[in-house]
């Protein structure tokens, strides 16, 4: 079951770098086996390039190493809180892409302008607030994934795929890794695109509702009806 | 005749996906045989690297699959509104490139600024209103196609061979798909062109008049000279 | 001779496509054998990909063509113009390269913001006026290249070794087809650098005159010291 | 020793290229050997698709050629104030990249935005005052330099690793060749971040400075804990 975790995530982590989302070392994939509890991620500042699947680390649900060689992320405390807290997620994708990380250094959620946007993310991608210095000194890494669950305290993850974190940069995550490489990719073309239509229009109104829930329900609801039908 | 246009249709697929015109798999090509009035289309939500020939969809013009295991794409519909509005036209393309969605979200038309868009656009590109919400309600993508064809009332598609739908993103046509196809890279490009002259001057003036005639009609006119002599 | 002119002609325009310069067929290279007075140039419309030496038409000082089963590029008239009026140059480059083309739709010259411009034009990138009715009627493509040279009336075209058509788009020339090729890619950088820069600083003023001229002069004047001895 | 030094700085050139940061051959890479006092650098103007490691040009710290049968860099004064400035640095890179030399032409410093920018660069990233006329006169490329230092006497170029070069473009450095050039991609891609930014919010705010700090520290302070252990 490990084995095949850890493979899912290395092979999400590729796939991360393939979309063109990493530069260095800045991102990476986790993915949780929930029976057991264990979570498989990306080790710390490993080049990409040189990775393989039993490079992936294994920690337990309090970050403690349980299996591998190497260091795992920095990030791992976030990615650990985010899956406490939302119990319907098997992936976690951190990155620092371009254009998403620009509206999060903005401290500007991405609205919703558009169909693209509207079929994966039902609503705006919200902004967290800044971390205070206490927050900071007690456990930066798990206090960036409490705020990130702060934020959504009136929200729903499962249609609401990714967060900014303010002054930083995007987290998306999804149902297994794959999925949260996906919904990463997707954030940073919406965020994209989201900048070109409002330097076209600074007072761009948002999608009408009735269009955004379509599109949202087309995809995701329980009528959906894109795609092909699940074997 | 439906196997050439299948996969005629097909690699129209493959070249959109080529041309970076494509994020998963947000864009599809559909091709028809006007004597037998069926269309082949991409399947819906297929990934563009394991999709073959034989994987198009044939429909008919109510949009029945009359061959093909897979769903076509869910966009199905607006295509046959385009083949039904417009009788010349052998080719359309839909897709969430970057620019041209700009554009789209941010409701403006392209303004024709300058020659590469008056060698292949006549006039400015057009965008079409929103949906209402009964019409959402009364079938989402045959709507899409119709307000389409509305916009168009007073515009020829043939010299105008695109639309940006509002809040959404473009169609392209062409009299085959391949042709569908080029005309969506080059609505790209002019929307990316066309981007940054605004920036550079907000209150940027169309080309004039003469100049984009001129253009149009040394490409398309009776009298065209560009290119190599049609064998 | 011809020969080994068509295929340096040849080889330039696949390195203009090379660069990512061109888009479809929107770029030609020439280049000119001045004994001769025979032009070779790109043929009209032709693939990039499917493009080969034999390929090059020739024309002579006319525009007549010499050698070739093509039509010579649409507009070659306008090269001829250059070679016509800018004696020192052996080669031409036109494209609709996208940063280019977005000053040229602005009607703005590219001002000297930086060394990278100062390096290879001295001065700004200047823009023609708008052709007359008149003008286009009487021959739309040489009279493109009667602007040029109209502009350059106060101008230098070894120094400034390139313009941008106002609506339209840049043409680069150079000692060979090689250079202007190289110039047209030097070009579109300090576009793109230009528009970033003037968006950074809408203000922005030009680099002061004894930097330009030192980077102008260490690449190009008499005691120029970049780059290997020529041999 | 110095073998070993010409591979390095071959490698970091070529990696250089590899990165997209270099135009043609606008960059350039050395390293020193402290023991020795030689510097290995880049010869100027040569293609790097066809340069060699035996191609780098070894100079001693008055720019004395004693190895090598090409011209080093012309921009090779300015690295040796670099290095005798800084005795702590031992790769430095030059580069005209696009969104780092918008920052340096408009003048502008990048603020700290965010924490891709605090991760590796302690503060905002610097920009010189332009030559006058009399240091032009002098000697561009070592003045070049000496503004360079001039600009760090209140600044640690250990936190600081680049700057921006007014009119120009960015040097950065870093304790070996290697180093240097992931300082200079880092720099282009917080560039492009602070442009975004900037564009959504002209009035943004700097990162609060606790969070700038932890970033830092968390990478380069004395309990780093991002990334491996040092073997």
């Amino acid at each position: 079951m490990i084995e095949q975790l850890k493979k899912e995530v290395f092979r999400a982590n590729v796939e991360l770098a393939r979309h063109g989302l990493v530069t260095l070392t800045w991102g990476n994939v986790s993915g949780i086996d929930r029976s057991s509890r264990l979570v498989a991620i990306k080790p710390s500042g490993v080049d990409y390039q040189s990775m393989t699947a039993s490079d992936m680390v294994v920690v337990d649900p309090d970050g403690k190493v349980v299996e591998g060689k190497l260091r795992p992320s920095s990030d791992t405390p976030t990615h650990l809180e985010l899956y406490r807290a939302f119990p319907s997620i098997g992936g976690v994708v951190h990155t620092h892409s371009l254009y998403a990380s620009m509206f999060a250094q903005a401290c500007r959620e991405i609205p919703c302008l558009g169909t693209t946007h509207a079929d994966h993310f039902n609503g705006p991608v919200p902004v967290t607030r800044f971390l205070t210095p206490e927050e900071v000194d007690a456990g930066y890494e798990s206090w960036t994934g409490k705020i990130i669950v702060e934020r959504f305290s009136d929200l729903n993850s499962t249609v609401t795929p990714g967060v900014l974190v303010a002054g930083h940069a995007p987290f998306t995550w999804g149902g297994n890794p794959a999925d949260a490489v996906e919904n990463s990719l997707i954030l940073e073309r919406i965020a994209q695109m989201a900048l070109g239509s409002i330097q076209l229009n600074p007072d761009i109104p948002v999608l009408p509702m009735h269009i955004q829930q379509k599109h949202y329900q087309r995809k995701h609801g329980p009528d959906a009806y894109y795609g092909q039908k699940k074997p």
